[in-house]
């Protein structure tokens, strides 16, 4: 039977007036346009005051060190603050995840130790109150974590050899269906997931009760955000009755998201195309002109640039900022072969203009061939004058998630409110191959780290005998780093649910467990020099092999070589292999990705020299990318390298950071809008913002 | 390789000095004792001055209406208090649950609700900070089994056709092996567990990482342990080195869980004749005399009857008072076939008459036809001064468990530190009969509450119909029950997981998994009724059968009748059956009890009228009782009918409630001595001190 609501008059009907389902509603309603960005208008005069109130307060923030101001009592949760606003009258979209704007918030469920030093790191103290609460009768996700782990993930941990792991921090990569809130209103959603608690199975085997009490948990987190948008004076029990209303109940529920979770991506899903329909229908009944329109996603998007955590200055190292990968997902193609560009992408886009350039939201735009090229125009031109956008390639992710999935921080693709992804960050696959050679023993601290294989004790390296200690060698790695992550992923639903996010998603949720890969064109490099070169040992006193002599030439990867390029492939495919033989949480389908935009220097500082010629310390490629200096045949070579890679052995994502000099692509009105074929994206990296035009002046960000 | 400590000094060895083994320690160095009471010293001075002490207070607690003061806003855990004392100069033995004698703590992991209601319903004020901190951030035990019931688990608990489940109080009926304090010291226990870490499998399914997590959390209760002994000024981290530190390392162990837990049994083991072994050598060496050993056992008896937990009126009235359950099992016979009785099991009976007779702790005797006489008769000739002692079957028990077992609460049996108990109070089995008849409609609300089969039409019950419809409701009812269990015991793990005393447990411990039958003889009767007389139903105006008129006679339990008695093995053997059909939490291994010692009387007043003739609300006879007055054949042939029942299917425990008039038991000086093949014992009930010889006068009570 069709649920109807005074809010969904003039929609065209379908499956999704029975059931929570946002793309039948987007399928059956959305207009696509192709035509160029002469509509948009520009910001209008409360806009730009917001605007600049916030760079002003910006500013200070930025004088102030990095933080304006921070909760040392108040933890965090969807209804712990009541409603702040920078300017109430002007504000067209209301709503900040504390008690002011950039207030950042306490949020201990992840660990204790890593909130406290947030706070003291910015020149804050913790309520001792809080903080012996939480060491004493609230267990935290990393305290979990360290009860668990053994000896050995430990040593992983510290030997580098496993890094970046979501064991003190959120694992973020869990895109909540914002969308729903806008479309359904609360009360449907609640009364979707009371049916969903009343159908688990009956026989309450440990898993069935952890569903029960999830669901329970879901139910009282989206009370909350009822309560919560009716602190700022909105009842969103029903649902949106218009583009404002949408733009609201959606924000809403993401804000409800990071007042609970400060996971390391926090990402908006794919909402543009959604909002549209609305707009469309506003425009036509003259209730909101262009610029109103316009004016409430400046608004919008405005208050997604101000999303902020509490984090130590070590994260934003390691990350290179202070992000938040708000990302959200523009344009792609819809499965029935029509774009799904809207006015709305448009308006989006615009963003970065009426506001000015960006790095958060991560503006997404997910590339196909088939967009309408006057949006591939658009984008390209935005591209140059922002520097602020991403692009995927959709043609390549639809085959998989359809056309409702949505990225998730930089390029985990996941089809939105039914699929979410358990984050494990990276496995060292160069080091991997040292302690292949070296038995198991760190080339850097000389311990004992893996196995206890037998070392290679040979003066040259043979191909074979390494491959063969290498396979092994993987096959280890991959179990103690799967098992590591079963640990982690158990704590952080036991301790640090991401109850709200959860709630905003189907029942039966496909769990992507995600592992990474490190290292690869230097693993590629290093075995095609022992079989194409020869490579001698140096060892230390103490035997172990801590460089390498290369004598004679070899392919490399990055020129479109299959002799190399297939040893690259081969070590994807063989290492995701040894993956999906481990048990995996949750039921999570193993996934691996390949991509390191910033860390692939902190992963290169902590490897040893390698068989191809590499430094110890030497910087390690970004993510999929060649070596650097040795794709000497040109880009199309490397690029084609690169697009060899098994994207179904890498569904977590392949990154390749790719820059091209402007005057390559032309003149400014004949701009590059081709077709390349591999993700640009970007792991844990601050690459939010990735340059595709890399040399322009980039100061505005 | 044998361990050695100092305090080990002249013990024989063993097994128990490679691994952590008591039963084989105490095999190896017991001295039965033969002899007869006379060796047995009075009361100290001190020991008079601190009883009157304890007196006092407990005259003042009396007036001040049961309770005499209560920690608000300090939360119990094993060092959460500094020490306190009586009279520090005094106490051989020392140590307490909070920072004075007689205060109450606070203990709200296993519901922020029921510590609330039990400091208000006494007069005191929870600290606002510390229940919001509960409501908000630290969930508890009782919130987490709401959020994962079902409404037919909500519905069964409401009619009372299940009832007592512990989601609102600790489970107890968990027992530490606290003689390891003593025995190892401290810190060859955390080297015992981290072994166990170390050995736990490596590939990380939850419950693997469940043990894991579980481990840590004991390792620390065990420094815990070592840090609140510290405070008292003694480094338990080594064994105890004589009678006096035995005792006193043992009393730190189980003063840990008071701390830590207030189930609803805290029972101590079987520590007697453990500790016997000390006091044998320090009487040898003679560094301690009779006088002086009689006046540890004294103390530590003392602070045993001091243990005090925060509850509400309601649980009190439930159980007939304020209850712990401190049970301690004395005497038995060993497996080699040498008696259990030392001097020491004679000390701590003795403490009945140098203290005077109290409830707590419970002095169980572990009967034996095989006990030595001397020991019978003092044990005889204490209960008629006392009225303080209960007994249980050893002959029957230690087929089962061996001679190192213990009772926990009232009657669960169950080896020490080897084994535990998943508690899961009663399925109201006589309700049950009368669901069969109407249908799944409680008799009492009218309302659906089991499934809707097609309830009985006819004007005269058919024994067959009935039979058939009560075998699949009882089938209904075990699903329904044994699932509410599992939901409470995964919970209770989660949220308030006994972590001092599963530490003194070895790492693979068989968990018994608790439920419990009410109504026995109820049940029993009323199908010997169907069938041997002709039972009318009386119907209301919705159709619902309400009463019943019996025509004739029929044989009743009780009297040794196999025509009936065959019945009551026959429901025991069926529901135990229907319980074996379920998944159990944890592997845990079904059992059952029949046991009601006053909660009878609350059963029968939730259950409407049976077909054996009883009327509404009248209570049921306790545990496996016949029904009061239809046993007219004698005291023998009562017996005889309970002693029928198949322990096999009841292991957890047949109660049967047994007067005799003192005269009936012959003279003074020639006292009863026999042995009755029934386990006296009770349930949930006030039991603590079954009055074996009723009638006497039990003011000092």
């Amino acid at each position: 039977m069709d649920y109807n609501y005074e809010g969904w008059e003039g929609f065209e009907g379908g499956t999704w007036k029975k059931e929570i389902n946002v793309r039948s509603f987007i399928r059956h309603n959305y207009t696509p346009y192709d035509g160029d960005d002469s509509f948009l208008a520009g910001p209008t005069e409360d806009t730009k005051e917001l605007w600049d109130q916030v760079l002003e307060l910006s500013k200070q923030e930025r004088e102030a060190g990095g933080v304006l101001d921070m909760d040392t009592k108040i933890i965090s949760t969807i209804t712990s603050h009541g409603p702040a606003y920078l300017n109430k009258d002007k504000e067209r979209i209301v709503g900040f995840q504390t008690d002011k704007p950039f207030k950042r918030a306490l949020m201990p469920y992840g660990g204790i130790r890593m909130a406290e030093k947030a706070l003291k790191d910015n020149g804050y103290e913790i309520d001792p109150g809080v903080k012996e609460f939480f060491e004493t009768h609230r267990k935290t996700h990393n305290a979990g974590v360290f009860d668990a782990y053994t000896p050995e993930m430990r040593a992983c941990r510290s030997s580098h050899i496993i890094t970046g792991l979501p064991d003190a921090y959120g694992r973020g990569r869990i895109i909540g269906d914002y969308r729903r809130v806008a479309l359904y209103g609360v009360d449907r959603l609640i009364e979707d997931k009371m049916e969903q608690k009343a159908t688990t199975r009956s026989a309450m085997y440990s898993h069935v009760i952890r569903d029960r009490e999830e669901l329970s948990e879901q139910i009282r987190a989206l009370q909350d955000l009822k309560t919560m948008a009716a602190s700022y004076g909105f009842d969103i029990s029903l649902p949106a009755r218009d583009t404002k209303e949408a733009i609201q109940w959606l924000y809403f529920g993401y804000l409800a998201a990071v007042k609970e979770q400060n996971g390391a991506a926090m990402s908006l899903g794919r909402t543009s195309t959604f909002i549209d329909i609305y707009s469309e229908r506003d425009l036509k009944l003259g209730k909101y002109t262009e610029e109103e329109i316009q004016e409430m996603v400046d608004h919008f998007i405005m208050k997604l640039r101000l999303i902020k955590f509490a984090r130590t200055p070590e994260y934003n190292q390691l990350f290179s900022g202070d992000p938040q990968w708000v990302t959200e997902s523009i344009g792609g193609v819809a499965i029935d072969g029509r774009h799904m560009v809207t006015k709305m992408s448009y308006r989006y886009l615009h963003t970065l203009n009426n506001l000015g350039a960006a790095p958060e939201p991560n503006l997404t735009v997910l590339w196909s061939t088939r967009l309408p090229d006057n949006f591939k125009r658009f984008c390209a031109k935005t591209s140059i004058e922002t520097s602020s956008i991403q692009y995927e390639n959709d043609d390549l992710m639809r085959f998989t998630h359809g056309d409702d999935y949505a990225i998730a921080c930089c390029v985990s693709s996941m089809r939105v409110g039914k699929e979410m992804q358990f984050f494990g960050a990276r496995a060292n696959l160069a080091k991997c191959l040292l302690y292949a050679i070296n038995g198991g023993v760190d080339e850097i601290s000389g311990k004992q780290v893996g196995p206890e294989y037998r070392p290679i004790t040979s003066e040259y390296l043979d191909y074979d005998e390494v491959m063969h200690k290498y396979d092994e060698m993987m096959k280890w790695l991959a179990n103690v780093y799967v098992n590591t992550l079963n640990v982690i992923h158990y704590m952080h639903d036991k301790y640090c649910y991401e109850k709200i996010q959860m709630a905003l998603h189907d029942k039966n949720v496909t769990r992507w467990f995600a592992t990474g890969i490190a290292g690869l064109s230097v693993v590629a490099d290093s075995l095609s020099a022992i079989k194409y070169a020869k490579v001698k040992t140096v060892r230390n006193e103490q035997g172990i092999v801590v460089d390498y002599e290369v004598e004679g030439d070899f392919p490399k990867y990055g020129n479109d070589d299959d002799r190399v390029d297939s040893i690259a492939y081969d070590i994807v495919h063989r290492f995701m292999e040894h993956i999906r033989k481990n048990h995996t949480y949750r039921g999570g389908i193993p996934t691996t990705s390949i991509l390191t935009i910033t860390s692939n220097v902190v992963y290169g500082k902590n490897t040893g020299a390698t068989p191809d010629g590499r430094r110890m310390g030497e910087a390690f490629a970004p993510g999929a990318n060649p070596m650097h200096r040795r794709d000497t045949h040109g880009a199309v070579a490397s690029l084609a390298s690169v697009s060899k890679l098994p994207f179904i052995d890498a569904q977590d994502g392949i990154s390749n950071t790719f820059s091209i000099i402007p005057g390559a692509l032309g003149k400014d009105d004949q701009i590059f809008v081709g077709d390349i074929e591999v993700d640009l994206g970007c792991e844990n990296g601050a690459c939010a913002t990735p340059t595709l035009f890399e040399g322009l002046d980039t100061d505005e960000q």
